[in-house]
């Protein structure tokens, strides 16, 4: 019989479609392998050769020479750089000014290559950008809030191949994020002080049958209420509200668990597409004791159909625990 | 200036994205136009003739002769019709048994045809059927909410050709459904008891802008808001929480307004892949005065990234009050 069950953090409820369920493998994607792309394109505005085709970088990694990683401000940017913050209340209608900053981080000069080939410290460099842009975002007053994301391929919602990460600096605290830090404040209230997130990650190791990788400071687990195949959180295992607070050793320690985690999709599903976000607190609450910031990756190897736009419920036809078993036999370095 | 505007009934903002807005006319899809396909199809499951392979029919109309919709449950169902409803608590661990129904509506023997360029008449009868079914779905004691959706074509989620719809009926009610009675009724209780829908629809229709179809009963608009390009709300205008409680001639006015949006959408768009759904209240709550029921329709002419997903927020890169102008302009009969 089908199971559903409750995402504890979002409080959505997920049908685990067992009378669907298909096999793990039977998730791969047909499109083409990304080693398969050529290494360079003489057209794509983020290979090396093109940096005239984007606006002046705002970062670059190393600051002389070749570059390995660099960010620029996005040339279609969704909100307006310049611009000063007006909210506007005129009856029922609510609008802000789209005032914020949004950048690409280009994480590798090659075209071809995709986080879960690179090595660890590539990885580990393009994480230390996430965390260098988060902080130069987040000190723009206008700023209440930086979404960090990875659209990987088509299914993901990018045409753009040459890998790439975003940064969106909002003026407004999104209704997911406030969502989310109103369920784990009323666990807080509502227990001795417990953060939800520690005492959701404490028993996924424990019981570990979710659990693909545990490392020295995070779990990587598939959800008990995953809302897609194969949809995966990281979790710090310190206690910290905000990815802007990650230490060095922690940050060469995600590089790892994630580049492993990406290279297990990658040879389990043949690379599928996928985004990954960072999920950390608004400005003002970036030291609560109730919030803890950690990664969501999730595969597109299904489509969001008329069910979940019409209940918020979802269905995932693959069972988490049997996920997460498959994820765990990929062998990766 | 891009333009960030809140969705009054979600909470969730939208980003307006005017900097990278296309032409309505560019978000055309290039798929097949349905009318390309054959008329019947010999392995179909749901052409007249392979009726032995759909699990026997629930209802069908006419009741004898050959039949014009005809409904089944859903072979692949996302939960099971036979066993108890048992809730679980196992410390953060929250579980229900996936018990409930779930049945497709075909909406028409041919192959090749499709709600936008069926006749009114033909609309109205598998609009009928929903309700009927709708009835007989929320009878069973161990469903509480029933979602009516469709799904056209693969970027809205299904495989199968044939047109036609879906109702599942759950043993609980989805938390979008809880998170919507919440806000409407916090807006019952903050105002003269006012309706937020009827407030809406009435600022909608006086305003004209984002209106695509004014009839006697509704009203078809671009939501302020819009979460992404032609997303459309189908209001009622007599207030009335739920969808059960339509009368006969709303109903046959329904199906006129909902015919000629989609068929303004197949000629305006050449035939995208969209979802609708019918918004209705949970079981519980069918005659509240503080919600109201509708539909969303919702064209999937771009990928939902991983800033919707990390963050909630939407980008619009269609301005609502172009969308609403260029659908008011396709005529239709």
């Amino acid at each position: 019989m089908p199971e559903i069950r409750q995402n504890i953090i979002t409080r959505q409820w997920v049908i685990i479609a067992t009378e669907r369920a298909r096999r793990p493998d039977q998730f791969c994607s047909d499109d083409q392998l990304r080693v398969d792309l050529p290494a360079r394109v003489p057209t794509c505005p983020f290979c090396p050769g093109n940096e005239a085709q984007t606006p002046p970088e705002t970062f670059r990694d190393p600051k002389k020479g070749k570059w390995k990683v660099r960010v620029v401000p996005n040339k279609f940017a969704a909100l307006a750089a310049e611009g000063d913050l007006v909210r506007m209340h005129l009856g029922l209608k609510r609008t802000i000014t789209g005032v914020g900053l949004h950048e690409v981080v280009v994480e590798t000069p090659e075209h071809n290559l995709t986080l879960a080939q690179m090595e660890d410290e590539d990885v580990e460099r393009v994480l230390r950008t996430f965390l260098e842009r988060y902080h130069a975002v987040l000190a723009d007053p206008r700023v209440e809030q930086v979404t960090l994301f990875k659209n990987h391929g088509p299914a993901a919602g990018t045409s753009i191949e040459h890998p790439h990460s975003q940064l969106i600096g909002t003026p407004i605290i999104p209704s997911e994020v406030i969502e989310r830090l109103e369920t784990a404040l009323d666990f807080f209230n509502n227990t001795a002080g417990d953060c939800l997130f520690c005492v959701t990650r404490n028993d996924e190791v424990e019981e570990r049958v979710r659990v693909i990788i545990e490392s020295a400071h995070f779990a990587a687990f598939i959800p008990f209420a995953a809302l897609s195949p194969f949809h995966t959180w990281i979790f710090p295992k310190r206690h910290s509200a905000s990815f802007g607070n990650i230490q060095p050793e922690e940050l060469s320690d995600l590089a790892r668990v994630l580049r492993r985690l990406l290279r297990k999709l990658y040879d389990g599903l043949a690379d599928p597409d996928y985004n990954f976000t960072i999920r950390t607190a608004p400005k003002e609450s970036n030291r609560v004791k109730y919030y803890h910031w950690y990664m969501s990756v999730v595969p597109r190897v299904t489509k969001i159909a008329g069910f979940e736009l019409g209940s918020g419920m979802f269905i995932n036809t693959a069972l988490p625990e049997a996920s997460a078993e498959y994820l765990r036999g990929i062998e990766v370095e």
